[in-house]
């Protein structure tokens, strides 16, 4: 176990990152919700949310926008002593930079089959040949997590339906209406 | 196979990421350089080196550089149709943003046994269970950007060995000098 794990509230925490998920959710991003928070104090050092739309770039993941905003606050790019919250299972990419900021923990909250890349997928957080390993906690407010990001691909579907079908009725000619 | 292979000039793309990973050495930044290729017509879209160190950014690797300037430049996330050139195989980080990204093919020069996620220590840019997969050729120029890296660690090395050299003395008594 890392410095000071025994004085953070994980549900506290993800609570924290499941607002950020739900920021995500209503700019019609799929929601996901991260905050980094240091070990020592309980300090929230940064928060981030999926903006990968909205900015058009594809490395805007939560995860991302949480260590960049801290490595910018903090202008220092070890994050040693803090612990990473976030609402699904890191992808590759998250997982790796959570690693080359050599950050202690990771708390998540529901796994991801299709990409998670800290037990689904791969295990990139703590393999034995790379040269820092974090410590993981996953399944805090699980059904939370997952629920949030049920209901953004239900409400996705529907309203695909619903284009589809609106754009079929404009494609009818005037006679079948 | 993707679109447009057979066009580009493989040595001549990476001479360019090794100007890259040359400006990263300058600023005393491991050297990796990055570019990014349109297999269409064979234009630079963009270019990356190293900048951990000088933006005190862990994510600021050469490859994450050259995605996040092609995307701010084309605006939009989705980079199919590309080919990343760069000098070192990338980490988890940068293999899982090339995938984040849906870029077409890989081309790196040398292997990295330590964090190398390509083929060395993860294999994530072509993993069975992900819903895109990258080409990947690998070991051009491989000796010029294997060079480079030996270079520029055995020049730290001496530095280091130096500065220790300096303080040891600083330290000692007058009498002893």
């Amino acid at each position: 176990m890392c410095k000071g794990d025994k004085m953070l509230d994980d549900e506290k925490y993800m609570t924290l990152a499941l607002k950020e998920a739900e920021k995500a959710y209503l700019m019609g991003e799929v929601p996901i919700g991260a905050v980094l928070v240091d070990n020592e104090d309980g300090t929230v050092v940064s928060r981030g949310h999926n903006l990968r739309e909205t900015r058009q770039d594809a490395t805007a993941h939560a995860e991302m926008e949480a260590i960049r905003a801290a490595t910018a606050a903090l202008q220092r790019w070890r994050l040693t002593g803090m612990t990473l919250y976030v609402t699904i299972e890191p992808c590759a990419m998250c997982a790796g930079a959570l690693v080359n900021s050599r950050i202690d923990r990771l708390v998540y909250g529901s796994h991801e089959s299709k990409f998670g890349a800290v037990e689904s997928v791969f295990n990139v957080v703590s393999h034995r040949l790379l040269n820092h390993r974090i410590a993981v906690t996953a399944g805090v407010l699980e059904e939370e997590c997952r629920r949030l990001m049920q209901d953004f691909f239900k409400m996705r579907r529907q309203q695909n339906r619903a284009k589809k079908k609106a754009s079929f009725q404009e494609a009818l000619p005037d006679s079948m209406e």
